[in-house]
């Protein structure tokens, strides 16, 4: 048995604390798999004498993470601190300066400065591994630099965060309107106190951007992802689509076109009966469209201690192993510039709810408006408002939704529709429109 | 750009074909992340002149593929021959001796010489890689190998076989019995001629070895898997499976107990609404449940020209870039003698289904004797059956099955129940027993 491989931990939280607990616990089979212990000797977090339930007294405490980057006497620097730039950024590009190898789950950082990352690191012949930043556990970022390299890859697709399918699941099997899921999950620790980052789609913006340049071989663009979030769905959409056999998830999409590369992140309707209608919870999924393999999904826990530490552990075994794939399966230099492709017909149809001002004659108008833009109607439905939190007064009018399920149209069909249907004034407040895919 | 990588494929059926399609088409790609060109420069298979559709006549060409495993101009042997002994195992051996890595998708030849294999590669210093011998182009093994590797795995489980997915789904789409579904797949090459390999378990069987050494460390022992196929699924079981919830699929499953390991090959009723479940036609799908990780699945073509060529492509790449991963994870020295469990009571319940000799008192008594041995009954239903193809004489005694859900018990207490009811008289021909599995 060779000499150990000595790990800098910068960052004590949930994944670095789910990090010692893997290598405490199964450290002497990873020894025998791998020919050669792994040991964390040096540690930095914010807190020293913080209550972490593990013992970190064997190691070297470092108060600042730059000097553990460019000091400590580690092999592999392990960046779990977060944050797009400040300590986690500058502490990276030190430990890389060095040479060492890193290991980070730092998708904010990566999505910002993926290029620069990679190019250092390949100067420096050093690895920068990111597994944990993609969908946790999830050994997708692995499967597209190695095991599905040989195939062109055209669309990379998934649920990639964990919060909103989550939130999204619960309103399902609950039947509570969002803002008292997005309460519970706070308390129960699934959500942040500022959800913004989640519920908004930029996190899941960040984890496509990372898939978009692994798949495409184009440079990471993460400014080009087209994101909407999860904060308009109602609980009246969630019922709406259940009764019309469909699920509401969050999607992350990036597709490759001949005139450039399409990334967003907006909520759709996918198929109840379907593998990703079922991927429910704090559950993650990721699938590549190859030329060659076909379609391959992978499915796992898109967060939490155990899993991403997992992640990481694995990237470390890589770096064990010298395993010489680049960053972004391209050698850095060979990332072609990311052209953004013109904003597409959507291919497929439409979910639109409309809240309604008064009844009479309002169907009609409705429906006429939309065959006026040539959109054909598969259903319009009206239907009671599931999100009313306090008990209407029995004298007082019930608003009422109206939920149209269209064929395949163009988003831009859709929406001039719905401005003629508001100038009619039949409905009041926003209209809500949600993509339906068929993946 | 550094000299090709030089490869000899032994074998040029369909997957064979698929591989030198890859290069031809992703070729140039490839190079540039690999940094050198992947290179066919010699082929042996049965007839050189058969039409592929592929122009091999660039390529060395070998009567024999030992010859080209001992003397050609390659860097890597892939061997695509199949068959667990005879002319793959031999040329195999050759290669290895020699020192070349080999890449193969034969489950054949390694569920039958694991570690002989393993042994030689390792004691060579070469790659021994068959990413494409388990659920196709599904990348498992490199992920339990190296993704996963932090991880003590429980349990790995799957649809292993796509033969088998695609004739249940058939069946259960369209109504027609399992005779009927086995002609027309044949006829559309989805089985083989002889499909008791298939439908028998047996190809399944193979992969499920392969998958114990890699998640659990222990010796392959193909012998230990309990085996059964498909073969007495009947229309009746899928529909009154539907009727009640679930699909019937053909699961592998490893387990790792305190007392050994369990390995078992057999149908299951698993929930409709499961991700498993909705794992349908040719597709695959392998989970794991690691300590940390939790569950991770993978889903995707479990067989076919294009996907098997990719997971091929795959492991050449790996050759290129001298991953230092070993055969099974553990170096094939470290790996545990295979010690095999004692037969342990099936955790769930079990469907039942019994051909009705007579009615009357019928129900009854099966619900005694049930009752005797200790069984909970969910249900007990009769059920018309559906696998008659010539239509029955009106004046002919229609016969019946009677379909039983039991909650948790043991295989033991059926069994017995099943020998009791059988002497009673009630019951003609065999009883059909399959788990239900909540997974």
């Amino acid at each position: 048995m060779t000499e150990p491989l000595k790990i800098g931990l910068a960052g004590l939280g949930t994944v670095g604390r789910g990090v010692v607990k893997i290598i405490e616990k199964n450290g002497n089979d990873i020894a025998r798999k791998i020919g050669r212990p792994l040991k964390v000797t040096a540690v930095s977090a914010r807190d020293r004498t913080k209550d972490r339930g593990i013992d970190i007294s064997d190691y070297t405490w470092f108060d600042d993470p730059i000097d553990l980057a460019k000091t400590g006497d580690i092999d592999v620097f392990v960046e779990l601190m977060g944050g797009e730039d400040g300590p986690a950024y500058e502490a990276t590009i030190c430990a890389l300066e060095r040479g060492l190898d890193v290991v980070t789950a730092n998708k904010a950082m990566i999505a910002h400065h993926a290029n620069e990352l990679a190019t250092l690191a390949e100067s420096k012949n050093a690895s920068f591994l990111y597994e944990a930043a993609v969908a946790g556990g999830i050994p997708i970022v692995k499967a597209l630099k190695e095991s599905l390299a040989g195939n062109e890859i055209h669309r990379v697709y998934g649920i990639l965060n964990g919060t909103c399918n989550y939130m999204l699941t619960r309103m399902q099997n609950e039947g509570k309107p969002f803002d008292e899921i997005l309460k519970e999950a706070q308390a129960e620790g699934y959500a942040e106190a500022d959800p913004s980052f989640d519920i908004g789609g930029i996190d899941a913006a960040h984890k496509l951007a990372l898939l978009t340049t692994l798949s495409f071989g184009t440079q990471t663009s993460f400014k080009d992802v087209y994101i909407e979030g999860i904060e308009a769905i109602t609980l009246t959409d969630i019922m709406a689509a259940d009764d019309l056999g469909y699920r509401i998830k969050l999607l992350g999409v990036a597709v490759k076109t001949p005139e450039g590369i399409e990334q967003r992140v907006h909520p759709a309707l996918v198929p109840k009966s379907s593998a990703i209608g079922e991927v429910s919870g704090v559950t993650n999924c990721v699938c590549a469209d190859g030329d060659f393999v076909g379609k391959v999904m992978l499915v796992g826990p898109g967060a939490g201690e155990g899993a991403t530490a997992s992640s990481i552990i694995g990237d470390i075994i890589d770096t064990a192993y010298e395993n010489k794939g680049h960053v972004f399966t391209l050698p850095a230099k060979e990332l072609t510039p990311y052209v953004q492709a013109p904003l597409r017909a959507h291919e497929g149809g439409y979910y639109v709810r409309l809240a309604l001002k008064d009844l009479p004659g309002t169907f009609a108008a409705i429906a006429t408006r939309m065959a006026e833009f040539g959109i054909s109607l598969e259903s319009i439905v009206q239907r009671p408002v599931a999100d009313k939190i306090t008990p209407v007064k029995e004298d007082e009018i019930q608003p009422a939704s109206v939920v149209i399920i269209t064929h395949q149209t163009t988003e831009r069909s859709v929406s001039q529709a719905l401005k003629a249907i508001e100038q009619d004034g039949h409905i009041a407040g926003e209209p809500n429109m949600i993509r339906i895919e068929r993946l």
